[in-house]
Protein backbone atom coordinates (compact mmCIF):
# COMPACT_ATOMS: atom_id res chain seq x y z
CA UNK A 1 0.00 0.00 0.00
CA UNK A 2 1.18 3.17 -0.51
CA UNK A 3 1.03 5.22 2.70
CA UNK A 4 1.46 9.05 2.33
CA UNK A 5 2.01 11.38 -0.97
CA UNK A 6 5.55 11.96 0.13
CA UNK A 7 6.31 15.02 -2.65
CA UNK A 8 5.73 16.87 -5.81
CA UNK A 9 9.20 17.06 -8.09
CA UNK A 10 8.24 20.08 -9.61
CA UNK A 11 11.34 20.84 -13.11
CA UNK A 12 12.24 24.47 -13.08
CA UNK A 13 14.39 26.36 -15.07
CA UNK A 14 15.80 29.15 -12.30
CA UNK A 15 16.41 27.12 -9.38
CA UNK A 16 17.22 30.34 -7.56
CA UNK A 17 14.07 32.41 -8.83
CA UNK A 18 12.08 29.34 -8.23
CA UNK A 19 13.02 29.34 -4.47
CA UNK A 20 12.27 32.55 -3.78
CA UNK A 21 9.00 32.30 -5.43
CA UNK A 22 7.98 29.24 -3.90
CA UNK A 23 9.17 30.28 -0.26
CA UNK A 24 6.58 33.23 -1.07
CA UNK A 25 3.73 31.13 -2.37
CA UNK A 26 4.35 28.68 1.02
CA UNK A 27 4.92 31.13 3.54
CA UNK A 28 8.19 29.24 4.66
CA UNK A 29 11.29 28.76 3.58
CA UNK A 30 12.99 25.57 1.93
CA UNK A 31 14.15 23.10 4.62
CA UNK A 32 17.12 22.02 2.93
CA UNK A 33 19.17 22.10 -0.66
CA UNK A 34 20.92 18.74 -1.83
CA UNK A 35 22.57 17.85 -5.14
CA UNK A 36 22.47 14.03 -6.39
CA UNK A 37 25.32 13.91 -8.58
CA UNK A 38 24.41 11.15 -9.78
CA UNK A 39 20.58 12.33 -11.49
CA UNK A 40 22.81 15.45 -12.61
CA UNK A 41 20.13 17.43 -10.50
CA UNK A 42 20.47 20.60 -7.98
CA UNK A 43 17.57 20.61 -5.56
CA UNK A 44 15.34 22.33 -3.25
CA UNK A 45 12.78 20.91 -0.35
CA UNK A 46 9.98 22.63 1.66
CA UNK A 47 7.50 20.94 3.48
CA UNK A 48 3.80 21.15 3.60
CA UNK A 49 2.00 19.73 6.02
CA UNK A 50 2.90 15.78 5.41
CA UNK A 51 4.43 16.33 2.47
CA UNK A 52 7.52 18.20 0.18
CA UNK A 53 7.68 20.00 -2.60
CA UNK A 54 10.94 19.22 -4.58
CA UNK A 55 12.03 21.65 -6.93
CA UNK A 56 14.28 20.11 -9.30
CA UNK A 57 16.92 21.92 -11.76
CA UNK A 58 18.84 20.08 -14.48
CA UNK A 59 23.29 20.19 -13.72
CA UNK A 60 24.06 18.38 -17.20
CA UNK A 61 22.61 18.05 -20.17
CA UNK A 62 22.26 14.75 -19.76
CA UNK A 63 20.04 14.99 -16.93
CA UNK A 64 16.29 13.78 -17.17
CA UNK A 65 15.25 17.00 -15.96
CA UNK A 66 17.24 19.27 -18.21
CA UNK A 67 15.77 16.87 -21.11
CA UNK A 68 12.37 16.84 -19.88
CA UNK A 69 12.37 20.98 -19.81
CA UNK A 70 13.47 21.14 -23.12
CA UNK A 71 10.61 18.91 -24.18
CA UNK A 72 7.93 19.83 -22.10
CA UNK A 73 8.73 23.26 -20.06
CA UNK A 74 8.29 23.58 -16.82
CA UNK A 75 6.00 21.85 -14.18
CA UNK A 76 4.91 19.21 -12.78
CA UNK A 77 7.45 16.61 -13.54
CA UNK A 78 6.75 13.48 -10.77
CA UNK A 79 4.71 12.68 -7.68
CA UNK A 80 6.27 10.33 -5.11
CA UNK A 81 4.40 8.13 -2.71
CA UNK A 82 5.74 6.42 0.42
CA UNK A 83 5.84 2.60 1.09
CA UNK A 84 6.58 0.70 3.92
CA UNK A 85 8.94 -1.74 1.72
CA UNK A 86 10.03 -0.92 -1.83
CA UNK A 87 10.77 -4.54 -2.75
CA UNK A 88 7.57 -5.42 -1.86
CA UNK A 89 5.36 -2.85 -3.66
CA UNK A 90 7.83 -3.09 -6.54
CA UNK A 91 7.17 -7.13 -7.13
CA UNK A 92 3.20 -6.56 -6.22
CA UNK A 93 3.18 -3.64 -9.15
CA UNK A 94 5.05 -5.95 -11.39
CA UNK A 95 2.92 -9.04 -11.02
CA UNK A 96 0.06 -6.53 -11.44
CA UNK A 97 1.52 -5.76 -14.83
CA UNK A 98 2.64 -2.24 -14.07
CA UNK A 99 6.01 -1.36 -16.00
CA UNK A 100 8.86 -0.25 -13.59
CA UNK A 101 12.04 1.80 -14.54
CA UNK A 102 13.56 0.84 -12.09
CA UNK A 103 15.29 -3.36 -12.05
CA UNK A 104 16.42 -2.05 -8.43
CA UNK A 105 15.45 -0.09 -6.11
CA UNK A 106 17.99 3.11 -6.74
CA UNK A 107 20.04 5.52 -4.28
CA UNK A 108 17.74 9.05 -4.62
CA UNK A 109 17.47 12.48 -3.06
CA UNK A 110 16.41 12.47 1.04
CA UNK A 111 17.70 9.44 2.12
CA UNK A 112 15.73 7.30 -0.15
CA UNK A 113 15.71 4.46 -1.71
CA UNK A 114 12.92 4.96 -4.98
CA UNK A 115 11.76 3.28 -8.26
CA UNK A 116 9.73 4.79 -11.12
CA UNK A 117 7.07 3.67 -12.46
CA UNK A 118 6.52 3.98 -16.52
CA UNK A 119 3.91 6.80 -17.16
CA UNK A 120 2.43 4.55 -19.55
CA UNK A 121 1.25 2.47 -16.66
CA UNK A 122 -0.43 5.43 -14.68
CA UNK A 123 -2.44 7.29 -16.62
CA UNK A 124 0.17 9.86 -18.35
CA UNK A 125 1.49 10.10 -14.56
CA UNK A 126 5.36 9.32 -13.66
CA UNK A 127 5.27 8.21 -10.09
CA UNK A 128 8.18 7.44 -7.80
CA UNK A 129 7.86 4.98 -5.28
CA UNK A 130 10.23 5.56 -1.78
CA UNK A 131 11.02 4.15 1.15
CA UNK A 132 13.22 5.81 4.03
CA UNK A 133 16.88 4.58 4.22
CA UNK A 134 16.21 3.71 8.49
CA UNK B 1 0.39 29.94 5.51
CA UNK B 2 -0.34 26.83 3.38
CA UNK B 3 -1.01 23.82 5.42
CA UNK B 4 -0.89 20.50 3.92
CA UNK B 5 -1.01 19.35 -0.08
CA UNK B 6 -4.84 18.54 0.09
CA UNK B 7 -4.53 17.06 -3.14
CA UNK B 8 -3.65 16.18 -6.97
CA UNK B 9 -5.92 16.55 -9.59
CA UNK B 10 -5.16 14.26 -12.67
CA UNK B 11 -6.77 14.63 -15.84
CA UNK B 12 -7.84 11.28 -17.69
CA UNK B 13 -9.57 10.00 -20.43
CA UNK B 14 -11.26 6.78 -19.61
CA UNK B 15 -12.59 7.49 -15.77
CA UNK B 16 -13.71 3.91 -15.01
CA UNK B 17 -9.99 2.64 -16.83
CA UNK B 18 -7.89 5.33 -14.41
CA UNK B 19 -10.05 4.54 -11.28
CA UNK B 20 -9.37 0.73 -11.88
CA UNK B 21 -5.38 1.53 -11.95
CA UNK B 22 -5.36 3.89 -8.88
CA UNK B 23 -7.21 1.45 -7.34
CA UNK B 24 -4.95 -1.54 -7.70
CA UNK B 25 -1.83 1.23 -7.79
CA UNK B 26 -2.57 2.45 -4.51
CA UNK B 27 -4.22 -0.60 -2.94
CA UNK B 28 -7.45 1.31 -1.93
CA UNK B 29 -10.71 1.96 -3.86
CA UNK B 30 -11.75 5.07 -4.18
CA UNK B 31 -14.05 6.55 -1.25
CA UNK B 32 -15.70 9.37 -3.34
CA UNK B 33 -17.09 10.16 -7.01
CA UNK B 34 -18.47 13.41 -7.85
CA UNK B 35 -20.13 15.31 -10.32
CA UNK B 36 -19.03 18.83 -10.77
CA UNK B 37 -21.32 20.19 -13.40
CA UNK B 38 -20.67 23.69 -13.17
CA UNK B 39 -17.19 22.33 -13.94
CA UNK B 40 -18.52 19.73 -16.77
CA UNK B 41 -16.31 17.23 -15.21
CA UNK B 42 -16.76 13.86 -13.11
CA UNK B 43 -14.48 13.25 -10.50
CA UNK B 44 -13.08 10.19 -8.63
CA UNK B 45 -11.63 10.46 -5.09
CA UNK B 46 -8.90 8.46 -3.25
CA UNK B 47 -7.50 8.73 0.33
CA UNK B 48 -3.43 8.62 0.41
CA UNK B 49 -1.99 9.46 3.96
CA UNK B 50 -3.35 13.01 4.90
CA UNK B 51 -3.84 14.32 0.74
CA UNK B 52 -6.11 12.76 -2.01
CA UNK B 53 -5.71 11.87 -5.18
CA UNK B 54 -8.72 13.57 -7.21
CA UNK B 55 -9.16 12.15 -10.90
CA UNK B 56 -11.16 14.39 -13.20
CA UNK B 57 -12.60 13.53 -16.60
CA UNK B 58 -14.46 16.22 -18.38
CA UNK B 59 -18.23 15.91 -19.19
CA UNK B 60 -18.48 18.57 -21.98
CA UNK B 61 -16.93 20.09 -24.57
CA UNK B 62 -16.42 23.35 -22.68
CA UNK B 63 -14.81 21.81 -19.82
CA UNK B 64 -11.10 22.84 -18.74
CA UNK B 65 -10.58 19.16 -18.43
CA UNK B 66 -11.18 18.38 -21.93
CA UNK B 67 -9.45 21.25 -23.02
CA UNK B 68 -6.34 20.22 -21.22
CA UNK B 69 -6.41 16.41 -22.78
CA UNK B 70 -6.86 17.71 -25.89
CA UNK B 71 -3.89 20.02 -25.64
CA UNK B 72 -1.43 17.67 -23.55
CA UNK B 73 -3.11 14.65 -22.98
CA UNK B 74 -3.37 12.49 -20.00
CA UNK B 75 -0.99 13.66 -16.73
CA UNK B 76 -1.23 15.86 -13.78
CA UNK B 77 -3.30 18.83 -14.16
CA UNK B 78 -2.89 20.68 -10.67
CA UNK B 79 -1.76 20.53 -7.06
CA UNK B 80 -4.42 21.78 -4.58
CA UNK B 81 -3.34 23.37 -0.77
CA UNK B 82 -5.48 23.88 2.04
CA UNK B 83 -5.42 26.89 3.29
CA UNK B 84 -7.03 28.11 6.91
CA UNK B 85 -9.17 31.03 5.43
CA UNK B 86 -9.22 31.51 1.25
CA UNK B 87 -9.86 35.54 1.36
CA UNK B 88 -6.99 36.40 3.46
CA UNK B 89 -4.07 33.89 0.75
CA UNK B 90 -5.69 35.39 -1.78
CA UNK B 91 -5.14 38.74 -0.43
CA UNK B 92 -1.77 37.89 0.47
CA UNK B 93 -0.62 36.47 -2.51
CA UNK B 94 -2.23 39.47 -5.25
CA UNK B 95 -0.49 41.64 -2.99
CA UNK B 96 3.07 39.83 -3.55
CA UNK B 97 2.24 39.81 -7.56
CA UNK B 98 0.31 36.50 -8.04
CA UNK B 99 -1.82 36.32 -10.70
CA UNK B 100 -5.04 34.67 -9.55
CA UNK B 101 -7.78 33.38 -11.93
CA UNK B 102 -10.69 34.01 -9.82
CA UNK B 103 -11.92 36.91 -7.89
CA UNK B 104 -13.68 35.68 -5.32
CA UNK B 105 -13.47 31.85 -4.14
CA UNK B 106 -15.33 29.40 -5.87
CA UNK B 107 -17.49 26.55 -4.84
CA UNK B 108 -15.50 23.29 -6.22
CA UNK B 109 -15.62 19.82 -5.84
CA UNK B 110 -15.75 17.57 -2.27
CA UNK B 111 -17.07 20.50 -0.27
CA UNK B 112 -14.70 23.30 -0.97
CA UNK B 113 -13.99 26.90 -1.32
CA UNK B 114 -10.90 27.42 -4.02
CA UNK B 115 -9.47 29.87 -6.25
CA UNK B 116 -6.58 28.86 -8.86
CA UNK B 117 -3.00 30.50 -8.91
CA UNK B 118 -2.03 31.12 -12.61
CA UNK B 119 0.90 28.76 -13.78
CA UNK B 120 3.20 31.59 -15.00
CA UNK B 121 3.03 32.54 -11.38
CA UNK B 122 3.77 29.64 -9.90
CA UNK B 123 6.75 27.83 -12.36
CA UNK B 124 4.30 26.39 -15.25
CA UNK B 125 2.10 24.19 -12.37
CA UNK B 126 -1.59 24.83 -11.88
CA UNK B 127 -1.85 25.40 -8.12
CA UNK B 128 -5.57 25.68 -6.39
CA UNK B 129 -5.67 26.97 -3.05
CA UNK B 130 -8.56 25.33 -1.30
CA UNK B 131 -10.40 25.54 1.99
CA UNK B 132 -12.73 23.43 3.60
CA UNK B 133 -16.48 24.83 4.19
CA UNK B 134 -17.13 24.63 7.71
Amino acid sequence: MLTNLEHLGLAVQDLEAATALYTTLLGEPPYKREHVASEGVDTVFFKVGGSKIELLAGTTPESAITKYLAKKGEGIHHVAFEVADIRVTMARLREQGFVLLNKEPKRGADNKLVCFVHPKSAAGVLVELCQEIG
